[in-house]
């Protein structure tokens, strides 16, 4: 099933067209997303992902978004929502149909891709794929949008497939200077020595709000969290290698580049476990 | 004025929504475009524009367009237009609503945006900008879609913010190396004696279809042309700088990074009446 609502809490039908050929977030890829993963009834990490609604917003040159407008769609596609207990909600926000008319703006509630589901259990083989750009790139080059949650999401899209020619079901990109930036649509945690790494987002790459939530619930039960470089040809030898974001939360890598990495069944168990936990 | 085609050449209402929010061209910017000069009631370059089409499908995994239903929906919006003299002819293909279901696919004539028009006359101001990629990459990594037309834009479109910030009119990428990539949506030609240099496509960079028929009716002309790499630092030296596309024809460029060029009028002159010459 799937659920549409407007900004101003309107319900609308999915399956009928509501978007101009116009929209620059078409003909343009000119707007910004945000995946809210809702369970039970309940939009985890809300807050951060409008926050950062508002940041992919800025660094578009859009106008802020309108919070309670935002939580009044969320809310409306949440109410009317009669599905699995699961599913992603989507929140897109265009420059509308020309730069000086109205965003265009909606939340969409979407069940979320069973392929996603079953990784969440069975974990999932991953590749390295090579993005092109230095860790410095994103703050000199801030035209570039590197960190903001844009709809331009065709290159991520690609990778995924160049991820299935080579077997594999997922991507994390690297840098020139072989450091890990993150997955097309997923942030990089690697554990190792009970402490959680993830690279900081100044790099070029979204700041998760996934890997925040999974990092805050596993501080409380007493592990170390640092925000650095990770090398790709680290990746190898540590304890862990996850893929965190809404829908997947935190997913296990168990292959890299096709060779299988160390079990880390019992890590992610404890991990999932906490991160559950901050909803419960 | 704007007149709305879809592939079957029927006619549709353009303020009338035709797209829905689940369309991958929205939500992913996952699909293609090419935009044409219509003049006179001529689609000039056509066939490279379609050609590109199918070169940018293929490298996004996409269906090869349907030559023919594209040419029956151009000639559609071209036989309904009765606006001005020359309009942009927007061809847009996207992976449509699901990986599996039915591209969405359609012609659309709108108006040329008047500072365009207004600088194929004047010409216009340019910075350069960093595009963080070396001239190798686009061969060794094709999932970064370099070269392809897609419709995750927003770079494109950030780049143009960043260089009114700055006021200018326009952009030159530049790779990591120094050497000229292109504009957002142009392709750059640099005159030095008597000969014009453009940058290969397989630094990529858009194969551009204008750049293409200035080369060819220079030629005519009795200029050499060579396609090889442009530093950037040898741009301020040149007898010309062009950007060129199809809304922009030739345009000339009389400021770079706030520095005038040398004045290229009389090249400029006798180039894009060579480039009108091939229509005529």
């Amino acid at each position: 099933m799937r659920v549409l609502a407007f900004l101003d809490g309107t319900l609308a039908d999915p399956d009928t067209p509501h978007i101009r050929v116009e929209d620059l977030g078409l003909m343009r890829g000119d707007g910004i997303f945000e995946t809210v993963l809702v369970a039970d009834g309940t939009a985890r990490e809300l807050r951060p992902h409008l926050d950062r609604l508002a940041r992919s917003a800025s660094m578009l040159d859009m106008p802020e978004p309108d919070d309670a407008a935002w939580q009044r769609a969320a809310r409306t596609v949440i109410d009317n929502w009669s599905g699995t207990r699961e599913f992603a909600l989507k929140l897109v926000y265009t420059r509308g149909v020309e730069p000086d008319a109205e965003p265009t703006a909606f939340a969409l509630g979407i069940e979320i891709d069973p392929k996603v589901l079953r990784a969440r259990d069975e974990g999932v083989a991953v590749v390295t794929l090579e993005r092109g750009i230095d860790p410095g790139l994103a703050e000199r080059a801030p035209w570039l949008l590197l960190g903001a949650k844009s709809l331009s999401y065709a290159v991520n899209m690609a990778a995924g497939r160049e991820a299935a020619r080579r077997g594999a079901g997922d991507v994390i990109f690297t840098a020139t200077d072989g450091s890990v930036l993150e997955g097309p649509t997923s942030n990089v945690i690697v554990a190792r020595d009970h402490t959680l790494y993830t690279p900081p987002a100044t790099i070029g790459i979204l700041p998760g709000t996934t890997q925040a939530a999974v990092f805050r619930a596993a501080e409380r039960a007493g592990w170390s969290t640092k925000i650095e470089t990770i090398r790709t040809a680290d990746l190898a030898g540590a304890d862990g290698v996850f893929l965190a974001s809404s829908v997947r939360k935190l997913t296990r890598v168990h292959t890299l580049d096709g060779t299988p990495l160390p079990d880390s069944s019992a890590i992610h168990a404890e991990l999932a476990q906490g991160y559950e936990n901050l909803y419960a």
